[in-house]
């Protein structure tokens, strides 16, 4: 059971309480599992993979397994829409690469994501684990994952 | 000034009050400008205007400006990797139409449209108006929205 009001005063509102249990949620509570393509594969094989997976971003990595790039439908659509053979173009000619790839840690918070996703105006973000190599994805996080979270708070179910 | 713990006893904690302002949120305050094109157009048009308007999700209305349909990207993408000639081809051919269209009102709430949202797995809603021909799009509910409901939350900038 919760406290109620009058219980004790901790010089902070309910609603402040609230406020700080959600500035706290951190991104692994929340994240998805990736999809990831090799920086190989041809842009047709990556658009195949986005449907059969049925997710909206795809992270690309090479043979070490290590994050090199992110592909969004909307880098897949310009791309399907000035070529026609695109069994012939690998993917790694039109992803975003390294360094202007938009990461998070599995710890880091979901506010701090949220507000990346805002301002550089993406679908996803990987979460990446440092290896030796560079960096493994574990997971990925989505404006569906935001809007989760949205909902949860509203049913009461993140406190 | 807000009220603090222990000013007066309403029988809800402040978390409670918060999650009812979060629960209040109306459509109207977050919504964003509607994209539409007119039904005739091809799906190389679609996709152009998606990327000058860098939007997800296209409205398609017909010639008394009602709703008859929705495009995501990924109806594009789906479109543009089976055919040649995407010029030839109308949207009407390949969008959501009516009745299947998920929609919202700008009086409805926001946390309504979010279940819808990650029920029906859609990146955007439609906010429309009755009129004598239909539905008329006055504008959009989007998972981007979403997460900035999340920030405004987290920012303390809802209540």
């Amino acid at each position: 059971a919760r406290p109620r009001v009058g219980y004790f005063y901790t010089g902070k509102t309910g609603s402040q309480l609230l406020t700080e249990k959600i500035k706290k949620l951190q991104v692994y509570q929340y994240q998805s599992m990736p999809v990831v393509v090799d920086e190989s594969v041809s842009v047709y094989d990556a658009i195949c993979t986005m449907f059969l997976e049925d997710v909206g971003t795809l992270f690309v990595v090479d043979k070490n397994s290590s994050l090199v790039g992110v592909l969004s439908r909307k880098d897949l659509l310009r791309a399907s829409l000035g070529n026609s053979n695109l069994e012939a173009i690998p993917v790694n000619i039109i992803m975003t690469r390294m360094p202007n790839i938009t990461f998070c840690h599995k710890d880091d918070l979901i506010i701090d994501v949220a507000e990346k996703i805002i301002e550089k105006q993406i679908d996803a973000v990987p979460v990446v684990k440092h290896t030796e190599h560079g960096y493994e994805v574990i997971g990925r996080l989505t404006k569906t994952n935001m809007t989760k979270v949205l909902v949860d708070i509203a049913k009461d179910e993140i406190i």
